[in-house]
């Protein structure tokens, strides 16, 4: 595996604090062989205090791209990953950077992956861990587990560094993985088919929908599969609607 | 291998410059369960500015000790190791953090251990160097190989906390996966279901159906989620009979 699939993994800060962390993951990621840095909405960015911290990774910051919302960051990337401390408890399937490392690298081989981080105070919102299929998150220790935003950027960056050294995702097949917007597509369309259907409800919507994404992202959907069940989805809301109607015309008919 | 023998792991700052490394570098200790940090010689040290690096670490950066040569900062510690980036090249011996965890733990099980970093601008000298058992070099790439210094402190303990507590780097909750029978029902449920809503026929029956297994497959199904997708595929074939029995009953009482 070659170090060259370091380049299509994305690291998108969200809504960023300090413009010192900023520079300070941009070192990170380039001692780590990262370069593509994503700001999503950053609250204040002072890019010359940024830079303080960049020392000599100013080239990646200054590089870096900016998007109004973790969508646009994220909409052409076939795997997206949450860093996240919290999920350790709300999310069954978080996994270590040293774990996820592996498969980030062979999706890297043909897929733009990106590795996303929330703000220092707050983290990535439910919702935004929602839309990534994976989670991650760096053991620590329970007395302090939360990690500076630039450490947590390194740690990820070291753990792909050595698993691309390591060749670590040789003898797999690289897969194209569906873009993350189609995804949402599909969520969107496989919720509105539940609910026609009575599945998904008021009561249990989150739950259930939850489920789901958690099932099809550890199931790194290709576009194929992706189409597949968006397609499915459609004709499921189709043939609830085909009841409905019947159902309604035959009310009508009927005079009941 | 318990992680009480962090605590007999001395993490030694000499001639820091930055108070705010020496704080993050607090906080990075903290993060992986190291608490026992020496300073050599600071050429200054504002703890108040140390303090707003170390966040919830202040406890570690107060309880801190100050020695003014290396070797008093070492004297009775077992086992030494130099963390130097400039060691690769003129230390044979030099290994990783991974590599020298286990090592650092078990004589840390019975000594004390020192790991010592070197000031930020030129690192440890080759004198400093040679007092040291062992050279540590962090992997990172030749384009720009040398890490800030409370970053380097946390990759130590971050390699340092997985080899004691091997069990948090699984991170993972095991999961009971769903009896292969379970499975085979959820399939032909799922098949069903299909068929009924028109999704899978004839033509593409066996194809879809295979798409389907490769996908559950892959995603690894826990009986919880098996019994989802089970429950889902009843619920699709009863919409669709209610969309036929409808029409039918729709059609009779209408004569057509």
């Amino acid at each position: 595996m070659s170090p060259a699939f370091l380049e299509h993994i994305r690291v998108v800060l969200v809504r960023p604090l300090h413009p010192g962390n900023v520079g300070a993951a941009a070192r990170a990621m380039k001692n780590m062989g990262l370069r593509d840095l994503v700001i999503v909405a950053p609250r204040s960015l002072d890019l010359d205090a940024a830079a303080i911290m960049a020392v000599h990774a100013r080239d990646v910051l200054e590089r870096h791209r900016r998007c109004d919302t973790l969508a646009d960051a994220i909409g052409d990337c076939g795997l997206v990953v949450a860093a996240s401390g919290r999920a350790a408890d709300e999310h069954a399937e978080c996994a270590s950077p040293r774990e996820l490392a592996p498969a980030m690298l062979s999706a890297a081989s043909c897929n733009e992956v990106a590795l996303v981080f929330g703000p220092e105070d707050h983290g990535l919102s439910k919702d935004e861990i929602m839309r990534c299929q994976r989670v991650l998150t760096i053991p620590a220790t329970d007395a302090y587990p939360s990690l500076n935003l630039a450490q947590a950027v390194l740690i990820c960056g070291y753990e792909l560094h050595l698993a691309a050294d390591a060749d670590a995702a040789r003898g797999r097949k690289p897969r194209t993985l569906a873009p993350a917007a189609l995804g949402e597509q599909m969520f969107a369309a496989l919720e509105r088919a539940l609910r026609a259907i009575g599945f998904v409800h008021r009561d249990n919507g989150v739950h259930m929908m939850r489920a789901f994404r958690r099932l099809f992202g550890r199931a790194a959907l290709d576009e194929y599969e992706t189409r597949i069940v968006l397609g499915l989805a459609r004709q499921i809301e189709w043939a609830a609607d085909q009841g409905t109607r019947e159902t309604l015309t035959s009310r009508a008919d009927t005079g009941s």
